[in-house]
């Protein structure tokens, strides 16, 4: 039956062997203290929270859902004490800097813990996801003060933070927001407006709770140039209740333990957080921070949908299977996971699986390399990368976590549709991540407009350069040189594709949004096929019985599944198809 | 809001200057009296019916479900009083035969009415959706006293009737059926066994329902060889109630107002359908027909999600759009249909949406010229045709109604993911129709192994044959070439494939399974490749903005939707492919 079991062999195998993640630490200063040891030890503690305190709560959680009862939200049995138990167990402050209070790791460790996090509740996980992203941006913005009463209980996880950007009439384009702020005479701010889509706007994991609210001061100027950040907390530092509600919680097609809420803002008391106008410089961190997370649930999705897949494929028998293993006897039926069509899902999520960890947890190194690597040329270079790969792991991660999903929902047949096989809540969770913090759409503009055309593709080709170099030595080993090949002819294609980019805005100024999803695609199939190169080239360094399934794993993720890719650039290469205006 | 809107002018054309229907029905003697005018009348009542009566119900039967009351099934508010319309409409007995109290109306008619039932509401449709496969099969095998008493009951809809195959340990292999049907001296048989996933196994629409339930006589020989079909009544015809019993519904992902039901006959009173271990060959016209039913479900969603996200998106404001019509004045936002990523989901949405119902159409063709064509070797090439196109059709639509519903809730963006605004649930509701009634799998596997290999391809080398003769024309005209090269690919592609697979038995039998789900969707993109193609055709010779439209929509799907079909043939051309066995 559908249940978790930490992939730590696998994390630690990608983490130590294909990223060589400890040789990354040993360069950092700050993580002069952690090693290879440490991280299992971490990784370890992390597992056995998310398999046996956290993925129980998830199906009933779906079924029960969030309620709200006399203007307080109520979060489904087994919640709060499971949020008890990670507070105790200090996760919340892993990655927040020792001088905070916080275990000061890698945010590599806190992308794997909440990779599992995610696995095995999605919906919860989403309460303590957004503190990491909060701490952040008090750390870099608010004024010392705020920082004082507010920090502390953040990072050991006292209090949670909520992120208050969307309004009914401003969506993807926050330049629409109306939600309005005025300073008073103490110093603090008068909020009124009505903010909708607030995951855990309010909720009773804790006592207090910190909205970062997006608004405007008087006579901003218009559009995004006029938007402030402003700290509201749901009990004012005296203890009274601000005057901010909860007035709704929508219904949704999934993660039913997230309370998802509307915001009444009604004169509630806050505080500006970085300077008037600039509050969406200031959320910029929350909200990067925020996209790997929502990036992770993909993978948190692809990895759980796989492994249950995978376990109940072993199962069920229906027919004989065309191919049988040597000496097994005549049955009336085999395991489904011998015949060749679910053998192809469950290779393929596997494949997924693998490829999308290495390259979201390499995107939480280039994080912790821009923090903390030694020298400075590295960390500008990681922080370039990490602004690339941001986008592209949010959009391509989550899009593989849905239709992995769905997938995988095939090979239960029939049961695969019912709530108490796992795998349909699992499609159903895996959904929102396509569109939340950002839909994906909306990350492949950021690709193509603002990364790769703002600087002319120069930091887009340095990191095609790097992956180019990463996986070099496939290309002189016959049995590893399928990889070299389909790196090249994504890495060619994406390099092509950057010159029309490049040329177009002045004949077609349309052309670069009208592909652009299409090249996200087709970045993230570059990032897979060098993602399984290095798979590989670990793999074929190691022994045993993994090793060979890994660097099988590899090959089928090559063979079978980058095809998929190439319609992209197909699609990017065709300057001249026309696409007319929407039908009626 | 969401609501459906019949799309009569886009049928109408499809029936009438893409397909050319009435020239067909003038070739049928049956339908002597069928003609345009006709076709048009019905599909209007039928669209009048499906959205003033049927699509209200929507919504509100996701939210309520259907509920086990005291052993008996109650279907959602609304669904009785719809179906009592149904009935009075006459609409159960459309392409029944005259003879039998029917209207003798063309199978295309029904699909016309049936895309419009599923589009407005898939989960009431499911009831009377069994309908006509079970007048079929009756009609083909049951002796003539049961036919008398069932057949008039079933064509005016007064009852309704369910299909019982699938078993716990019984799914996509029925050779594992375990239900036993004892003959008794008076020529019942006594059934005793469990089935679940029974779709309207019981329900509150009608007073009495038939259960055509597969089972085994006593020493009947093991697998599908010793499967019989038993008729088995909720009432039996003395009135009392017969020993059989919903057991419990299923909690689903979607079609909530759909009954699936666990069904337990304890010594229930039946009739054998046919000859006794024949019984899979008594059901195959059921499972055909039932088969064009699902694939109708991937198109009605498909169309659904189109016309109301395409609504949406000229009301939603977000964001000023790089390229605005002519002299339109500036404005903080423009519709989200104006941006690229927007169109591109409509335009593309709107191209699946006809391109599929015309592959859909021409399939409901097939099957009334098989049994209806004057001439005797049309009919046979008729049946040909539709056994090739029934697993494609099922398959292929069913894969694109829940992938373009998935792709057009990223429309709504935050909204997409909440029940009121309706593509969620569409979303869910789609979802099953690639599970049910023969996996997608399944399906292709009969079409490789039964269809394809099975008469050493000749069968679809003679339909693709056919296709490119229809779309002769487009190769000479400037306009519609493209059509005709991007037919050429994938007809040359799967004509290679088809080489291939006839090729492999000896030296690698496993790998036409190995292929099967890619030359599924490889013929699925060749008939769209064709579908667009004719749909150019009619358009180039018809007048108007509607036609202007039509050869853009035909014309976006050949350049920017093919490209996605050619990784099939990609990897089916690649023997070398590795399949590994399956992940532990």
């Amino acid at each position: 039956m559908w249940h978790y079991e930490p992939p730590l062999d696998d994390m630690r195998f990608i983490i130590e062997e294909v990223l060589d993640a400890p040789g990354s630490w040993s360069q950092c200063p700050d993580f002069s203290e952690v090693d290879a040891a440490t991280a299992r030890e971490v990784l370890e503690q992390a597992g056995r929270f998310a398999a046996q305190v956290l993925a129980p709560t998830n199906a009933s959680g779906d079924l029960h859902g969030c309620r709200l009862e006399n203007g307080e939200v109520r979060t489904p049995p087994g919640y709060r004490e499971a949020y008890r138990v990670f507070v105790e167990g200090g996760w919340p402050a892993l990655a927040c800097d020792a001088d905070d209070g916080g275990q000061g790791l890698p945010k590599l460790l806190d992308a794997a813990l909440y990779e599992m996090l995610l696995s095995a509740n999605h919906a919860w996980s989403m309460y303590p996801g957004l503190l990491h992203g909060a701490y952040r941006t008090l750390k870099g913005h608010a004024a010392p003060e705020l920082r004082e009463r507010y920090l502390p209980r953040i990072v050991n996880g006292e209090w949670l933070a909520a992120m208050a950007l969307t309004e009914p009439q401003a969506g993807s384009d926050l330049g629409l927001v109306r939600t309005s702020a005025h300073p008073q005479d103490d110093g603090t701010l008068r909020v009124h407006g009505t903010k909708i889509f607030i995951s855990g706007g309010d909720h009773d994991l804790t006592e207090n709770l910190v909205h970062l609210v997006l608004c405007r001061l008087p006579d901003a100027p218009a559009g995004t140039r006029g938007l402030s950040l402003a700290l509201v907390p749901k009990h004012l530092p005296d203890g009274t209740r601000n005057a901010m509600r909860c007035e709704g919680l929508e219904r949704k097609m999934g993660i039913h333990g997230s309370a998802t809420c509307v915001m009444h803002y009604d004169g509630a008391t806050g505080w500006l957080i970085g300077e008037p106008n600039r509050g969406l410089a200031a959320m910029f961190l929350m909200m990067n921070a925020a996209r790997l997370h929502v990036g992770l649930q993909g993978l948190g999705h692809a990895e759980m949908a796989s492994q249950n897949a995978a376990r109940y494929a072993r199962e069920r028998l229906q027919m004989r299977a065309a191919r049988r293993p040597d000496g097994m006897p005549p049955a009336p039926a085999d395991p489904i996971a011998w015949h060749p069509a679910m053998r192809r899902t469950l290779l393929g999520l596997t494949a997924l699986s693998q490829g999308l960890r290495i390259i979201a947890y390499w995107c939480a190194m280039q994080l912790d390399e821009a923090d903390h690597h030694q020298d400075q040329a590295r960390r500008e270079q990681a922080a370039r990368f990490a602004a690339l790969l941001t986008p592209v792991v949010k959009a391509f991660l989550t899009h593989h976590g849905f239709h992995g999903a769905s997938a995988a929902l095939q090979v239960w047949g029939g049961y695969g549709y019912v709530h108490e096989y796992g795998i349909e809540q699992c499609v159903r969770d895996a959904r929102i991540a396509m569109i939340y913090e950002g839909t994906n759409e909306i990350q492949a503009i950021d690709l193509v407009m603002r990364k790769t055309i703002g600087d002319g593709g120069a930091g887009l080709n340095e990191l095609l350069d790097a992956l180019a170099r990463d996986i070099g030595p496939c290309a002189t080993d016959p049995d590893l040189s399928l990889h070299a090949t389909a790196f090249e002819r994504h890495c060619d294609a994406a390099r092509n594709t950057i010159v029309k980019l490049m040329g177009s805005p002045n004949d077609d100024p349309e052309w670069p949004l009208r592909v652009a999803d299409d090249f996200l695609m087709g970045i993230g199939y570059t990032l897979l096929a060098w993602a399984w190169a290095r798979l590989a080239l670990a793999a074929r360094n190691s022994h045993g019985a993994a090793s060979a399934r890994r660097l099988e794993s590899a090959r089928f993720g090559a063979e079978w599944l980058l095809p998929d890719g190439e319609r992209f650039w197909q699609r990017a290469a065709n300057r001249d198809a026309r696409l007319p205006a929407a039908p009626d």
